[in-house]
């Protein structure tokens, strides 16, 4: 690395909406902005969660001074307990209520820490080449923030999540200190990218919360509304729009009351006493009643979903009752949202969702226009998309350049990518290694592609085993060749089927034993190859065949 | 049953968008319409179809006239190799378009079957008690019917899929036999509901082939074409939009392939000679060519999910190309269309879908007002919304109530649900078995709860086998118990964990074979439980723990 240039290295978040994490590095220091976590899809099999690759971190530990993370979801602060568990991290400073899910998060994972700080927008941290600041941002979750990065090399800005509500439930986002900071001189922005591929202006928080209002002075009997747990904004207008309707909230689902508890303990949500637990909401007359729930994305085990399928132990839909969902189904999640909706609606309930004509649901992230204002403020020299897909990305860049950026000053950048700043200009570098990390249960990183393909075989077509006990050294099989299956085909039904695998198997295994010199591999792949193809041909499918060969010795 | 009374069962598409199938019994007769696949959500672990359950349909084999095709899409004509398998079908009538399909596929299956006839819109059957009669509607394939079925009891109307667009590609939909038979007077009209969720009335197909001509005009590069092969339509006035813009076609995908060749057969599809091979197409300048092809959804091995990974064997992509979604993502799609369009950018062509922008698709079903027009048209004493998710089917009775049906007129139905008509009026009666019956690889209901149970923890966890060898009667553990996972974990990476299992094993197996009692399901169900709890608090995974216990004499 030449002296005097400032890196930014994109560790997780490019390509992709989750695990937020990019290094500033000017010689011997390094900032971390964000340590998010991502949600895996389906397609990775049983995989809890994706962490970004801390190895560059890791190499240069002793570089880092601290994490400064812009807000309290969990694309930016997830992997926290993951990183402290295996890089040196000095200090980490947050905004106040994302410092209030951190505490939680380590007290839940039992990890001592005690350098976490509060950050507000008039903290400086200055350190001998990097001074950072910060500048208040619009985010469905309070305190979020932006960070001012200065570097002997210019400014570099990272914006965090971010919308332009300019009648937003909480404060403003400071638009005059990003104004001024603009006309201070930006080298680098980076700005995030979600709602790239929506057009115009989002909808503002403040028409979600007349909308709600309407439909609460039109109900008669309970009300119950699904919404994102972290959407701190969100809840504090139902939860006021409950007291203001005189009706009492219940809470269900433990992120549910985790977020609110931390919003109360915060001051964000002050009508205290608008709270009764479930059991008094039973007590009270319906009209007086709201149930504030998990599940608005289907989720099978969230509340909403087991009060749907009437196996909720506390909550029995009546006719009367409505069901709002705040929100909207993430990509991905259309198919198990619809299954709840219509679980709901065969028990007779009233369903709100948001559409055209109910605006029950607005984004946190800012639309193109949204994103102009802010390339606009700041007049960066140089921009670069991060926070989402490449399309997204993509649709970014095209923005900046529109805005008046020239194309190449832009920089679509994927994980792993190095940008490197100095006096002369900004370009793109050599680049590390960034790849996906997976945590399955309590474990990171031991499951790979072999694991996650076996386990997309056994999803399919399941699971065959045949065991066989032989004496390599009289070459003769000794009883019976166990048949054992799961997922393959119903076993009370199929006897016929299994006997027949039984005997494919035998003849293979005699077979292979009755030649002179009997090797062990060609035993098992033998076996492994008839049945493959003796059971596609009989079923169609494709299970994994398992061929345990065990030599015993008379 | 009494006589005189007119009997519609619901096997098939309600609470669902699929495997459409009713019948209508009089008497000793049955009429069956459509005969349709469903094809399973994720949550159902590699099975490859759902259909519906012909139990009824055997038990009253003997009373079976005719089965009759409303179109040629899979939803309606997908079980029908199954149906012939299991039960006696005298005759199937179905439009042209629908007959090519069917004979397709009855050749592909092997399956024998020479009473295919073709009806047209001028086509009568008559039964003793039932005649059956046709109206044309337009839908996204051609020679689309709705079903008029004249009982003892009154007129019964089957829409079939069906939109109203005024300006269609192919022929209008029969408007003023809907109106005449409307007026002759309809005591049920059965309707579908695919799209009573939209409001208004939906895009004509002429304003996407405006849409896709302007695109067309401005590409200087290949152009990419990915659509529903089953929209023939479309298929259609993309072939129309090529020869009109001196552009040759290449074909990807045995579903396109096929489509198109029946759809030439069918005198469809009539610019033949603007097709080429895709060895050719390579041979041709860039602005002369149109690939179409499969793949809209993001399916992993469709023709674009190929050419989009760089892994298809005669396309790679130029950064000229220009790729065109002429399709909607069907819901729980979103996530691999994503995928596809970002790989597509990442490989620096430019991409098209369809969106307030650039109107590339519209749906072959009739959104409210569509809905409404059908039902004024008939203008029938009793309603029954079909073809749907129950929310959607909700929708569509409230439309109706709206247009002046009263609500004890309208019924919201399940599958296996019975409605009698009399002369006194229409009832639900008693319901009938309709199970959806899984087809996986090549046999039919060999799959249940069990084996879809055990391929979720499998896909989520994996499975750990653990064998024994032991002497019953010496009570004697033989040799080391094997332990063998898949996808569980990395087993290269975590021999000492193996390591670790094996012992735990070893140890609860010892201690029941010193027991004086040695029972053979205690055994096993101790070695399951030792090490689920075991490997749970090491890993966090719940495996599926298989045991498999020899008893070998010595």
């Amino acid at each position: 690395m030449k002296n005097n240039e400032t890196l930014v290295v994109a560790l997780g978040g490019l390509g992709e909406v989750g695990k937020n994490m990019y290094a500033i590095m000017h010689d011997d220091e390094i900032v971390i902005i964000d340590a998010g976590v991502m949600f895996p899809k389906d397609e990775l099999m049983g995989i809890d969660y994706v962490i970004p690759d801390f190895s560059f971190l890791k190499q240069n530990e002793e570089k880092i001074k601290g994490l400064f993370i812009t807000h309290g979801h969990e694309d930016h602060i997830g992997s926290i307990s993951f990183l402290l568990q295996m890089v040196n991290i000095p200090v980490i400073y947050a905004p106040n209520q994302a410092c209030g899910l951190i505490k939680r998060k380590l007290i839940d994972k039992n990890i001592a820490y005690d350098n976490l700080k509060v950050y507000t927008e008039d903290t400086v941290v200055k350190y001998k080449n990097i001074t950072v600041e910060f500048f208040s941002t619009t985010h469905s979750i309070p305190d979020s923030h932006g960070i001012i990065i200065t570097t002997p090399n210019g400014r570099i800005i990272e914006t965090g999540d971010f919308k332009f509500d300019l009648t937003p439930i909480g404060p403003m986002s400071n638009i005059h200190k990003m104004s001024d900071t603009g006309k201070a001189g930006v080298k680098l922005l980076m700005s995030e990218s979600t709602n790239a591929l929506s057009p115009g202006f989002s909808r503002s928080e403040s028409k979600v919360e007349e909308e709600l209002q309407e439909i609460f002075e039109r109900c008669k009997g309970r009300i119950i509304v699904a919404t994102f747990a972290s959407n701190i904004y969100r809840l504090k207008h139902i939860v006021e729009t409950c007291k203001k309707n005189n009706r009492k909230v219940a809470l269900f689902g433990r992120s549910m009351e985790n977020n609110i508890e931390i919003s109360i303990e915060g001051g964000y949500i002050t009508d205290n006493n608008t709270f009764v637990s479930p059991e008094v909401s039973n007590t009270l007359p319906d009209e007086e009643v709201c149930l504030l729930c998990t599940g608005s994305q289907g989720e099978p085990l969230a509340a909403l979903s087991r009060i749907a399928n009437g196996t909720h132990k506390q909550i029995k839909l009546k006719p009367n009752d409505t069901v709002i969902f705040s929100s909207n189904p993430i990509p991905g999640n259309n198919a198990s949202v619809s299954k709840t909706i219509n679980k709901l609606y065969l028990q007779g309930v009233n369903v709100f969702v948001n559409n055209s004509e109910n605006e029950l649901h607005t984004s946190g992230h800012g639309n193109e226009e949204e994103l102009k204002l802010m390339i606009r403020l700041f007049d960066p020299e140089y921009f670069m998309p991060i926070h989402g897909e490449y399309r997204m990305l993509k649709k970014h860049q095209d923005i900046a350049i529109e805005c008046g950026i020239p194309r190449d000053h832009t920089f679509l950048m994927q994980n792993g990518d190095v940008l490197s700043i100095t006096k002369d200009g900004v370009r793109v570098k050599e680049n590390i290694v960034a790849d996906d990390i997976y945590v399955d249960g309590n474990r990171i990183g031991d499951i790979g592609n072999v694991v996650i393909k076996d386990r997309k075989i056994m999803a399919n077509d399941g699971i065959l085993v045949a065991i066989c006990n032989i004496n390599m050294e009289t070459h003769k099989l000794l009883g019976r060749i166990n048949i054992t299956t799961r997922g393959f085909v119903l076993v009370n039904e199929n006897e016929e089927l299994l006997k027949e695998i039984e005997d494919v198997a035998t003849k293979t295994v005699n077979n292979e034993l009755a030649k002179q010199n009997v090797n062990y591999n060609d035993l098992k792949s033998q076996v492994m190859q008839d049945l493959l193809m003796f059971v596609y041909e009989k079923t169609g499918r494709r299970p994994i065949i398992l061929p345990v060969i065990l030599n015993v010795k008379k």
